[in-house]
């Protein structure tokens, strides 16, 4: 059934279009244009003059309602596809960790078996070690760190079913070969609980490396005779993850980061883990021990493992930390990430024919309304 | 005698007026225009289509040419009036040290003296040390570091004739009567040497900090939870000084500065000790031992002891680091520094009635002639 949109401002990634309607039909966008030309429908939904924006497309999330990708079992992707429309996502990447690689091939198994049903949409897996640094584990277990290795990346692939999409490593313990069997797969490779250097990061970037893991948490950061990972951000604008809770990184870190990487190449991401939604309390990350109150989640040792934020609230922290656009918002949120994957035909942006997967925010960036296949879900 | 320098491009802080004369006389800037109106004067240089841009005004120097300011005798203005011209540098502030006392005392005594005759022009006097903070000596002697104190700054003021202009402090060392006293004695406040964290110089901002001394070096770094010294001066863009000699900090992280803080906020210095103008060898910097080899002048441990950058040679490194252009060099070098020191209605600055004191250079960043008061002095 057809779905109308009345009284809203259209936010694209480029500029807003005021007081407008939009029509979704058969799960798509069908049309759109300014309310003095508005057709009749009667599915329709007042926005009274609020936002409607391409719906959140997470890059990097490990689970939220209680569930978790590495508990390889289809009540995760029931629960978290059915969870996050309700923080203003539609899509995501199903984020694994380092782990025994049993347990990494397990929850790609589990994930390979995926048809959508309904909620928010899996547009693959990304997968966040056992490739990594001992150098900067967060709260990734460091006894199951390997070393990047090509032929267990495309045995991983195989496993999945061809699902992973995105790849975080340590480039310095990389000769190339990984980075080149990555491209070869068609999965964007991304330096993170990295101690690479700028050299090596340029030398990366020169082969095909775009993106960069959680921005400040867990790498090297900025030196005046040694800028690492963070000046590499800053000054070679790759894409770059940020989680913009206030905690991983200070509201003034996140304006810096804005202000040199900017929208076209910011990415939103939430890290969030299974505690999204739910109350304070002990969980379970990645086979370690996480205690969760208020905004933070934490290792015994005090070290941040992943976080409880969702993407309405990190949309709402970018703005008042940054007094952004909402144009910027969607290219943070939904556009960047889909032109990482290649979907800017139907993900991510607002035209006639793309996905009406959409979500209604008002000024304050409370979110009103989410919008799946043209249904209203939230 | 008037001078006429013809077919120039005259370089101010805004903009480069391309083919045109500029006539000096009685030590000012008598005139200048297109060179379809030029004058016929006797005494004239053909600028070859080469650059003219105010004399650079360096804000810290300790020494050249063999002299240093804590040698507090005549011969250290002698030999640094007649050498910086050589360099580039049309006017200076003397820059002390820490050290014992009385030989603080000593120096500013020496300066106190001071009548022009000749080259470059001392401005005043920068006293970097001794109220910093002992975890960041760089090449100062700690044994002589002190808590700040304005009774004492008073004394020292006094004792300079008040040609104290600029004092590098660590803030967080303040309880904020030395600010006060600052400001109260017209010195411009820098913090440097300095552990402060972003919010103790937010405050002190707030209160009248201006300006920091030698971004990167002798002070705490960028964390993405404390965005320390660099992290302001990144964010909330003071004055900034900085040493482009490529080895006080990378290339890169100089771009990146260019590009936060902008030609707008920051300040070209040497921080050049007395070997700059000489050969390799073993040099004293306020008591310690230095060993200068090439580009580079070190502590017996290591550390970084100033340097013997020529004020030429930064502002070709800087365009090479960055491509800027050559009115942000003026604003880097001339205008920023006249701003500070409240001297634009003459210094820093080409208009009719300024200072006549020029450099002329050409495309290739080579110095070509310097002159002050109106006469070609190299």
């Amino acid at each position: 059934m057809a779905l109308l949109i009345r009284n809203t401002n259209l936010v694209t990634h480029e500029t807003i279009l005021k007081d407008h309607w939009l029509l979704c039909n058969k799960g798509r966008i069908e049309d759109y244009g300014p309310m003095d030309s508005c057709p009749d429908v009667d599915n329709a939904i007042d926005a009274e003059n609020m936002h409607i924006l391409p719906g959140a497309i997470e890059l990097h999330i490990h689970g939220a309602n209680g569930v978790d990708a590495m508990d390889a079992d289809m009540e995760y992707l029931e629960k978290i596809s059915a969870h996050l429309p309700s923080t203003g996502s539609t899509a995501f990447l199903a984020t694994t960790m380092t782990a025994p690689f049993a347990d990494i091939e397990r929850a790609l198994i589990n994930l390979s078996d995926y048809k959508y049903t309904s909620g928010a949409k899996l547009l693959g897996i990304h997968l966040e070690g056992p490739f990594i640094s001992t150098g900067h584990p967060g709260a990734q277990d460091p006894s199951h760190i390997a070393i990047p290795d090509a032929e267990a990346l495309r045995h991983l692939q195989d496993l999945s079913g061809d699902r992973i999409r995105l790849v975080t490593y340590a480039p310095e313990e990389d000769e190339g070969a990984f980075l080149e069997a990555l491209l070869a797969l068609g999965i964007v490779p991304s330096a993170g609980h990295t101690d690479a250097t700028y050299d090596t990061l340029k030398k990366a970037q020169d082969n095909g490396l775009s993106h960069i893991t959680h921005l400040y948490n867990g790498m090297r950061g900025l030196h005046h005779r040694e800028p690492g990972v963070v000046g590499f951000s800053y000054l070679e604008q790759p894409y770059v993850e940020i989680i913009v809770d206030g905690i991983h990184s200070r509201p003034e870190m996140v304006k810096l980061a804005y202000e040199t990487i900017t929208p076209e190449r910011l990415i939103l991401i939430t890290d969030a883990m299974r505690a999204q939604g739910l109350p304070d309390g002990e969980y379970d990350l990645g086979g370690q021990a996480v205690h969760v109150s208020g905004n933070e989640a934490r290792l015994s040792d005090g070290t941040l493992a992943g976080s409880v934020l969702t993407m309405q609230q990190a949309i709402s922290n970018m703005r008042d930390f940054t007094g952004c656009s909402w144009p910027d918002i969607v290219r943070m949120t939904a556009y960047n990430p889909a032109v990482e994957l290649g979907l800017t035909d139907t993900k991510g942006i607002i035209r006639q024919g793309a996905d009406a997967d959409l979500v209604i925010y008002d000024e304050a960036s409370n979110l009103k309304h989410t919008i799946i296949n043209g249904e209203k879900v939230f």
